[in-house]
């Protein structure tokens, strides 16, 4: 899958900043894709870039309306499909990361036929891999694992990127989750792919590389989360990571919409390294991510010198204090790459 | 998925028995199921059951044709299209164990529409499940792991099905792959389940039972395959196993597929109860099933005693020597259920 940029932000009329998610990481990350916004009346949720009409974003440019936001009850409302239909006539592409294909409204569907323009589903997939082969590739793998779902894993390799490149290093972002493959403009929804293909699917879109070339590949779930452990153990398989990163959130008491408790950082690190090292034996941590928003900032750096002392690697929590540590031991753990 | 019984097993003109290997599986394991089979000329596959014509597949009180064979390919060819859209307007639903969908084809999609007939495509799934949850449920589940792919799983519960319930027990097989699902009558091919619902499938097709019922449940793949250790993760957590059997076959040097060289019972065992436990803490082995085909009786016996000893467990080959001795562990270890 590989999206045209740059994009026109549909935003339709969500209630809340928080129906449109999506969206808000997409621009926080590709500002420079975003060239603008569409809403619709009583629409609250605003991205902070220039409302566009179809022909004010055909004119910078743009080339996909991206449906960056969520429906309520999960069917697309008409009001919805006439934009769409109409920025297909306009002559755009269309993405989303919404739950019902595309493909599924005729409307959609016969106006996409009629004009050549192209739709993705994000949350879908049509594309076939084959299986893994936990064979050894070339180049590096960096992967984010967590104690949990949702606890910054995409958000810590974005950051990585860009403090990688910052460094002169050679990273690429992989995507592995809807808002990522927006923001990298390709990658695959792994949670969407059939389950004989997940590790087939990261060792295709994680490729053979250069030696000193870094795949930053965005984590799912957790090993210790009795829902998603099966996507998470495929993904790390997949990945052959050389090095990866543990992400946390330090107030949780239970994993995301499960009774089990959170595993504890150290037992994390532990079974990364026991299962990843079926496909490479040389497996490593470089580091934890704690996501530290609902402490003060000098409790917060209290804990992050008490994990990084218990663990022995460096803690930051990347949003608040950055990602130089991790980039620090990275350079030093791989002198080469 | 709920297949109607019984079948008219379709073999086409397959070029060897091999080609049909499901069609046997179905014929060995339900028998009384399979009235009878229908064959193109050239077919070089027989299941040893009567040649009937859609009349007398009818007559018989045929409710469902089969299609339990590998067409070369990949692609469903005309004659067989012919025939299949024969059956439909005879009345007959029509089940596939095909990659190709049958409603893909417009021709048998346009005629199961017009006669109201179902058609099920074992390979795919549009059930939707929800996520899986972990919660402890009652009732007692049996799942075989295994040191790689094909390596007896599906034929040891199959065993056990039958061994246990002649020793009075209530017990149920679990089908989790396609020959499964055609034997039950129902089930999932775990395989073509998104990633993200792996483990809420299973808790799907072995839900909450009385607390002396067992559902034993076909595993797939191995935690230590490459390709497809996250199914067998997704597995295993939503099985919630009580009980486990670890299948081997003792002649194979590497898994299957790759290059990875197999693990050892001893490794299986031990993986198995420690991510096993995240949702059973108290799942535990109950024997080892060894496929000896390749061993003289005297090695396999030996083989077998050895292992035994090595694990303190009961060790059989089921096909060759039965499941006696797995079953009276059960009954010891679980004297309640």
């Amino acid at each position: 899958m590989q999206i045209a940029t740059p994009y026109l932000m549909f935003l339709g009329d969500v209630p809340d900043a928080l129906a449109a998610k999506t969206a808000y990481g997409i621009k926080d990350w590709r500002p420079e894709w975003c060239v603008g916004q569409m809403r619709l009346p009583g629409c609250k949720a605003d991205l902070g870039i220039p409302d566009l009409t179809l022909p004010e974003a055909l004119a910078k440019g743009c080339r996909t309306l991206v449906v960056g936001v969520v429906n309520a009850g999960g069917v697309l409302p008409d009001h919805w499909v006439t934009e769409i239909v109409a920025a297909i006539e306009a002559g755009l592409d269309v993405a989303s990361g919404l739950h019902v294909r595309l493909g599924a409204v005729p409307a959609i569907a016969e106006a996409a036929e009629r004009r050549g323009c192209r739709l993705h589903d994000v949350r879908h997939t049509s594309e076939t891999f084959p299986t893994g082969k936990g064979t050894k590739r070339a180049g590096r793998r960096l992967l984010t694992v967590g104690t949990d779902c949702s606890v910054g894993k995409k958000y810590t390799v974005l950051a990585l990127e860009k403090g990688m490149r910052d460094r002169g290093l050679d990273a690429d972002f992989r995507a592995t989750g809807q808002t990522g493959v927006f923001i990298s403009g390709r990658g695959v929804a792994i949670d969407a792919v059939v389950a004989d293909f997940i590790s087939g699917a990261v060792e295709s879109i994680a490729p053979e590389a250069a030696p000193n070339h870094w795949d930053l590949i965005e984590g799912q779930g957790s090993l210790y989360h009795p829902s998603f452990a099966g996507v998470s153990l495929g993904l790390l398989h997949g990945a052959q990571a050389d090095a990866f990163v543990v992400c946390h959130e330090p107030t949780r008491t239970t994993m995301r919409g499960v009774q089990h408790p959170l595993p504890t950082i150290r037992q994390v690190i532990d079974l990364t390294v026991q299962l990843g090292s079926l496909t490479n034996p040389d497996i490593r941590p470089v580091g934890i991510a704690v996501n530290t928003q609902a402490l003060p900032e000098d409790e917060a750096r209290a804990l992050l010198d008490q994990i990084a002392t218990e663990h022995g690697l460096p803690a930051t929590d990347p949003v608040r204090f950055g990602v130089e540590a991790l980039v620090d031991r990275i350079v030093a753990d791989f002198p080469e790459a």
